[in-house]
């Protein structure tokens, strides 16, 4: 078997089988078949797209580069959730412990912030002594004794995907629905999970803008998903503007501590909701999305979420304390508000915008190297649809440094939109694949 | 300016700028930019093409890469021709002397041959004492004093095409249009000529298979000549069944010393007519084609032409009793008759196979560092439409082990087709770009 062979059929939009395939993932993560026919073979894929079976086979193939967790130990269900990526989107951190809290394991592993988007490592990391690098050995201890937890990505993990998706970031070949599906999927079904549910965001503060392409996407990582042995359910939720009120990440903790007390922002407690009922039903703990939806607000009722995260936190070293009093978490040297330069109906609050004004105060990275403040961020009073007075404010800015205050200014203004009567409201849940 | 956001653009569809390009080959030329990119750009490149313009700044930043050679000075026009390579093919060995003959400078830079087409500097090589690693000054030097020179590919000349051939061999790049002319173009145009005739060969044993693909190269060949200030014309030939009688390094010198003294086959000499006529007409020496084609039978009879070879050979440290004497060439150790297995006419005669049988004997490579027999070959005494008796002689092949004999047999008669009529003859010359 040749390399550049399975370039050109791939090229001549043949299909490949499964021993090309994985000789070509093997061949390259042991370092035998060079990067540059891997970054042609990735392109030709980008261009001719791959079968459903070939999706699989890649999936498979990089999901064995590495380990592969088996928690058929444990005798509870194990379920996560993965989201495409959006702005204020700290779903996970409510999720996790609820979750647990109905008896389902949770091993959830995470990733970072970039561009605009924010991580849920970097919210977790906001809280004092949290620590996401445990080892696979203390990960599944804590499964356990927790019943979830919540860690980066290793090493030992899909490393197929991690050399890949570093070519893939150098050569223009990101955007690409089997190439996306195969990193997402490698990755979580490496966890040892029987359901996963995905959040595929749509909207401008989202990798994929159009419902059209989102819709692709999220088909085809429930057919892979679901040709994997595995129960999987997709959403695609709203990204125009960010979900929630809080963006960065210590605000975001402490939105998620308010959603698991019962007092969350409404869009951002039912895309919880949603996602948690869903979950609920890949558990087999709940029989209908109805159900699952009453044993969210249950959970979150009782006091059993709440007291399930400082559970999970207190296991991770981080103090608990945040759950209650948000005054723990780090706080931004400097706030100011955010005043709106004209009167009328908000129609226009764009979350890429947004996100990328917290990213230049210090809530995100431009490139993966760049530190991170945990404090800065912004919290919006006012969302879509909104009525607003001239000068009454839009929201609170949390920032360190003045001049990167400036630098954010014009981002923040550019994402604004008047309208002299308020549009529609426009669905949280825009469709579901179950 | 980033070489994935040139990629990227590529990859859309966007015409990229001749910035852009020069960025992408300099860079990659010297060093700065790594060979993952560039292949993952020359996919993009073979999947969505390239604009007239785009393929003439690819030419021309390759062409740069290099040294180009300045013969301003000579008073003689200097043109040149380049065949994409077919079987049986030595046009280059009559049309070196005859249009030097005529009082034009013929700069000639060849390549070597691989798979089943043979290279002119092999058939060179094969007179004894023929040099044709000779340094530009030497090049220069003979150009001068003699009129013309037959030299190999120098890193010198485009080494932006050596690096990006090897690259694109090996991640299935090479058949696509503007990468193949900037890559013929970018070294032809290195030699400083002013005009260039194109041979370009279509058929089984050619690059190009069908009439319709060879055009399009044509086409771009012609376009991206001119646009870059050369005079330029394109043929078009048949390659079904191997040009001349003779396959094989010195049976096919011997067979180009039979043209060169009015002895050689019908259609090689026919094919070399066409192309000196077109080469003189370039050269301004002759008014029309038909004319080019006067002069060349003259220089041919007058023996000018084989005195000018004489001349070359004696100028690079050949022999040139080899132009008088074919037995001073090297020879196969045995010889052995192909004889017929069937009575009929000579409907297929396939060039390729009868290409790959040689180069089974040791008279091509398989791999570029693969030795080559000087010697063997196959001497062709029917060729297509011909009636052919029971046994009787098909060619003579001249071979040196017989176990390669053996290995070339079955492609030898999988070559082969007879009918019960013979075909209507097949036209020589397809096309012409003039």
């Amino acid at each position: 078997m040749r390399a550049s062979d399975i370039i050109q059929k791939k090229r001549d939009a043949r299909e490949l089988t499964r021993e090309e395939i994985s000789f070509l993932i093997e061949g390259y993560t042991q370092g035998q078949i060079p990067d540059y026919q891997v970054s042609a073979w990735l392109m030709a894929v980008y261009w001719r797209g791959m079968s459903p079976g070939e999706t699989s086979d890649l999936t498979e193939a990089m999901l064995r580069s590495g380990r592969v967790l088996d928690l058929s130990h444990l005798p509870a269900a194990k379920v996560d959730k993965h989201s495409t990526g959006g702005v204020g989107d700290k779903t996970s951190l409510v999720l996790a412990p609820v979750i647990a809290a109905a008896g389902i394991c949770v091993p959830m592993i995470s990733g970072r912030g970039l561009g605009h988007t924010g991580g849920t490592l970097d919210k977790l990391e906001s809280i004092p002594g949290f620590n996401v690098r445990l080892s696979l050995g203390d990960f599944l201890r804590l499964l356990e004794t927790v019943g979830a937890a919540l860690i980066g990505q290793t090493e030992e993990i899909a490393p197929a995907d991690k050399k890949l998706y570093a070519l893939r970031d150098v050569t223009a070949t990101v955007e690409s629905i089997p190439l996306i599906t195969s990193s997402i999927l490698s990755k979580k079904l490496a966890e040892g999970i029987e359901g996963l549910v995905l959040d595929v965001k749509v909207g401008s503060g989202a990798f994929m803008k159009t419902l059209e392409d989102a819709s692709r996407l999220a088909d085809s990582l429930v057919t892979i998903g679901r040709r994997m042995g595995k129960r999987v359910v997709a959403l695609l939720t709203a990204m125009e503007q960010p979900l929630g009120r809080a963006i960065g990440n210590s605000l975001e903790v402490a939105e998620a501590n308010e959603v698991l007390q019962g007092r969350g922002p409404a869009d951002l407690n039912a895309v919880c909701e949603e996602l948690a009922g869903w979950m609920l039903v890949l558990g087999q703990r709940a029989k209908s999305l109805e159900e699952g939806k009453q044993q969210y607000r249950a959970l979150i009722q009782s006091g059993a979420a709440a007291g399930k995260w400082r559970e999970i936190i207190r296991a991770q070293g981080g103090d608990p304390i945040v759950v209650d009093n948000a005054r723990c978490l780090p706080q931004a040297r400097h706030q100011t508000e955010w005043r709106s330069p004209l009167a009328g109906y908000l129609t226009r609050l764009d979350a890429e915008k947004l996100g990328r004004a917290a990213m230049v105060l210090g809530a995100g990275r431009q490139r993966v190297e760049d530190p991170i403040d945990p404090a800065v961020g912004i919290i919006l009073h006012k969302k879509l649809g909104a009525p607003v007075a001239r000068d009454e404010s839009l929201a609170t800015v949390h920032y360190g440094d003045p001049a990167r205050l400036e630098e954010a200014r014009p981002l923040l203004e550019a994402a604004l939109r008047f309208g002299s009567a308020p549009a529609a409201p426009a669905p949280l849940i825009l469709r579901t694949l179950a």
